[in-house]
């Protein structure tokens, strides 16, 4: 059994861990945070994690960038391994992250769906294949139209697990109306559509001579970021101080 | 039958344009312009126009934008409708073609295929019922890695119907990685991606609530532009001074 | 306001039209039908049609096709437009449905979609179009893996729709495994997918020489559905009797 | 420098291949074979393999499956390496074939492009861990209307890797039309869709619980295939007997 604090519990991913952590035999919601206390859960909801001192083996955080820092703290006091998902990290916040490591298990990945970190994993070795065949990469990203970054954090880390299998040498290109030249063999063009509640597709395109391969992942709803979370927390259970991402979890 | 002066015929399209009308009984090439003179056709070919005085129904012109204006004004002094087929046209060269117009028969279409162009008419319509409806749209398009112009004429044309029957709201964004925020309602996005030998794809996305509708355009080859403008050509005979585009040939 | 009585209030479908008609000023649920009565909804649940003497303007049916013959009955009798929304009726039941039509208003679509609705309109004047340019048509939807039939009842109003444009010429196709021979040109192949939990994607493929032009359809959620019963509800309020599809209600 | 004898010289893949090696340094056509020697080419041609005793490294073979026995006892008997590319093998033929490779080398791939073959390598990883995952696994092909046989030999081959990589667990599904009943999670099903002149198109699709993962494959041009046949012809001089395929070119 896993035992898990879950940040942003009353928000629209909360509620979806909680339904997902009600359905699982393995792990239980011991405490929510959410300052929005008003909805009642089964477990306790406290406004913050500073009057929260329950015990527990895996935090899971789907709040926001703000204040991640104190999150953070908490996790290395209390040395509870965290499941960070917030979007919208600062690089400081990142940095601050990733230095938190050392201290506490933490989990850190652009994109918790199993289908992403499978096409991350696979694409180290197809790009190195490909790119040796002559055949240029360029990735079309789609969301929704209030997301505020562009390009995604996914299409991000997609183009930069490309990049590290091939001797870091694309340039990623965000805008090709502003010149008139051909297409230089080192770009990685990252090209992001918004609209309605796309929920996020990525396109991942090698296109050769004569031949194009493809390899996209669609999100039909967000419950599959949530699963993720869950799956992460409890393999998250017992590990000792140090950098986890999907990948480690799925394969 | 149509007798075609064929501009550009020793070229990659000119070939495939003297290929189709070699199996077309209604159409017949009488005379081929191109500098380079070394390939041999079965109609006479000349370097430069200023040599050529074979009488004739229409002109294709598959050659380049430098030197359009000459070909323009042949045109009008012999009076023989022109289907002008080249791309890259600087603004002045194109207002020059338009104003061309007014003195003998100009076709010109920012894609010469039969699918383009009914997509261009179907959209008029559709986009104003997704549009009220809420939806918001976003163009992609696809080309080979050598293309100098992003995005195409060919989205640009798509976006352009779609902004007159919508009382041109619509304003083109190309680039959303410099900024950070939601996207706004009249925003239409033009994501252009380059690679390998992509002839020509273009998607225009309707993205509503839960549900997306594109409509999509492939090119296989660049024999279905050629395949176009000997339809033009035909359907050019005879036809008096003014501008014509493929919508007219077609539908 | 328009008063609606909700048949399989408590299922997946009847709690979203229940969750978005407590958003809309225009309309307001006055009873619910359900067999399994347990749960609490904020109006008075019935287990059965025959229990129910509540005063509406309309009905929403999103049960199942069992004992759809009765309510219509009901629908007749009391004189209450019907949007009947069940799926997997046989013959028999929609003969019972389309005649009760000469009685009372009923409004019968395959998709209850904005976006699959569009283009069925749209598709009549298009493939006649490109069906007259010797372009092939082929349909291609996918769903989730509990779906019982195939292919999908929009797949066959979008095929229906084509088929009507045209004089009636084309034959269906499911298979071509079983022969070994060129596809006729009065083919129009339809190809259903199934997998995890796609709610629904439709591709109708004009394939020509050297081009493709392609019309999708995707939904991400069944809460599009939910959406327009109850935009179709609030638009049968008043109407005598009929048969209605979403093409009025939407066009 | 490789000499290769081309069977099927005047047909359209051998008059591909013909330019391509024109372009290839390392590589030269010393005789065609054709029954229709009409056609000049600059290498001599023979109507048939009987009449030509001329030294060679390897066999390209894209005629046809009518009398590829013969083809294959002349490359046992001559001791040279056969590129064999032609479709539509029966049973029989595929078993001499591949018995052939007892006594000489022998290359066989159901498609000769980079793009697939990248593919059918990665799909054996990718599908054991997605089917581990609980996602299903369906294939949608896509070719011209003058293709015999469906579904296509690539489509299949994609189909086998997976079903090897997973302990033959999968009964191939072609048409679900003629059932009503739920998709059984040992269903592989594959959609064939025929239409104008494509090339070739092939999606392999995972369907998981809110999630999709698509790996395509598209040719724009047979090209692809004739460029694959010379890197496997040359790849193919100087080995011994056995079995080879693209696979073992290309990675």
């Amino acid at each position: 059994m896993t035992d898990i604090i879950l940040i942003g519990c009353n928000g629209r991913m909360g509620q979806m861990i909680t339904d997902i952590v009600a359905k699982d035999e393995e792990a239980r919601i011991v405490a929510g945070i959410d300052p929005f206390t008003g909805k009642e859960q089964e477990y306790p909801v406290f406004a913050s994690l500073k009057e929260c001192d329950v015990k527990a083996d895996a935090m899971i955080d789907f709040s926001s960038a703000v204040g991640v820092e104190e999150r953070i703290d908490y996790a290395i006091k209390k040395q509870i391994p965290l499941v960070e998902c917030s979007t919208g990290l600062s690089k400081e916040q990142t940095d601050y992250l990733l230095d938190a490591g050392k201290k506490v298990a933490i989990l850190r990945s652009a994109n918790m769906s199993v289908g992403v970190n499978l096409l991350i994993k696979l694409l180290k070795e197809a790009s190195q294949k490909l790119a040796s065949e002559g055949f240029d990469i360029e990735i079309v990203e789609k969301h929704h139209n209030q997301k505020l970054d562009a390009p995604s954090g996914t299409a991000l880390a997609l183009a930069d697990a490309i990049n590290e299998a091939n001797d870091e040498q694309y340039e990623y290109v965000y805008d090709r109306s502003q010149v008139r030249q051909k297409r230089g063999n080192k770009e990685l063009g990252i090209s992001a559509v918004r609209g309605g509640t796309i929920v996020g597709d990525h396109d991942v395109i090698f296109a050769g001579e004569d031949e194009v391969v493809t390899f996209s992942h669609r999100a039909y709803s967000r419950a599959v970021f949530a699963k993720g979370s869950v799956v992460a927390a409890k393999y998250m259970k017992g590990k000792g101080a140090g950098l986890y991402d999907m990948a480690d979890v799925l394969l």
